[in-house]
């Protein structure tokens, strides 16, 4: 692991590192031995986008270090021809007007079967770093396509915020996940069958697990569940 | 209303009342000028059930003002023949193993009915003893058939905390309700049916409500739900 440079943002220090050609932010706050935070971006977003750093910062605050990485084919990644491949094919769907969700649910399996190995990687390497302290998972939508195989194949990680997203290829994965969950829904979600997240919820394994459901759209989580996602990380992992 | 006595439990004043024969209880803290919250127990339980007192505890330690009063048929109130004849079928369909919450829903509706106007008559004398005050309502199971036609009704109810029922009965009736809610739905409850609880929940009309779905049964709500009612009750009514 790579530390290339260290700025300062909210009088939280980032610190930008690569990891086998992965580049990725640790955040890390005055007070080092809080829990550790992996957070997973959503589609067509990247390792710094404006809601990632807003939940590193107030993870920060609480004296949790945070973690993101790009994933495949976003922010600094190469786009592979399957990369292009899929954003020329979600772009034509709609164009016009057809259903998006099983074509996502294909393309993020694919990302998620080379994210989780890379994240298994950067976390060997930032424990090293920060020694060892308990991990949590927060990421929906893509950050839930590919945290929710991360989790259920990672022991070191003990809690994760997981979400807006439904896929029956996951039931399998998700029902070998044991520990703690809160998985967010949105209501009126365009890009997410109210079902079929509800039915990802359902398969969940862990026998502490929450739904939090709110009305409006891919993008309208309201405020009151960050609150609510940093409560849980701060009762299973503190 | 008549006063009848007042005690003291875990520092906090419980002042018991009667109004219109209906017996009821008034939490209320040090801090008097805090919001008032309207504890509507469950079915087969009463003003002083464990869960109403330890909620209205609770609260008090927040500053708030708590009041909870016997639904028809309960507690101290007296049983009518058709309070008799729904427990003695709701006895028989159990034994039977046959499904109860068609007859829930129906003899619930019936209480409610009776119940909406003893509410209203006693927040209009505790507020003629408290003072003008934001009010809220939490209750869930039997405390939401009764709940839910009380707040769609009483425009002085400014958020609740429903949840434990579903009827397709009450859907108009949730429709009209505008205010915040936080809705509890237990994934595995065997009185209501999951898609009841969430046809329900779907069908308030409030642009702001949240869904909190948590495993296990009808009684198993996990104490982070006291926890994040009363979170919405201060952010809503304070």
């Amino acid at each position: 692991m790579k530390f290339s440079s260290s700025t300062i943002a909210n009088g939280v220090p980032e610190r930008h590192f690569v990891h086998d050609d992965v580049p990725g932010i640790l955040w890390l706050p005055a007070a080092r031995s809080g829990p550790l935070v992996l957070l997973g971006h959503g589609g067509g977003q990247h390792r710094r986008a404006p809601g990632v750093v807003a939940r590193a910062h107030r993870l920060a605050a609480l004296g949790f270090a945070a973690a993101a990485i790009d994933a495949p084919g976003h922010g600094l990644r190469p786009r592979t021809e399957r990369d292009e491949h899929f954003a020329a094919t979600l772009r034509d769907l709609r164009a016009a007007g057809e259903p998006i969700a099983e074509d996502i649910a294909r393309y993020n399996a694919d990302l998620a079967a080379r994210a989780v190995p890379e994240w298994r990687a950067v976390l060997d390497a930032l424990l090293e770093v920060l020694g060892p302290r308990t991990v949590g998972y927060g990421g929906t939508s893509l950050g839930t396509a590919i945290g929710m195989p991360l989790v259920a194949a990672e022991p070191r990680i003990g809690a994760a915020v997981l979400g807006l997203f439904g896929s029956p290829g996951l039931h399998a994965t998700a029902a070998r996940i044991a520990v703690p969950v809160e998985f967010q829904l949105q209501w009126d979600d365009e890009l997410v069958p109210r079902e079929a997240a509800l039915a990802l919820f359902d398969a969940l394994g862990s026998a502490e697990k929450t739904l939090h459901a709110n009305p409006g759209g891919h993008a309208g989580v309201p405020r009151s569940e960050v609150d609510s996602s940093e409560r849980f990380f701060a009762r299973h992992l503190t």
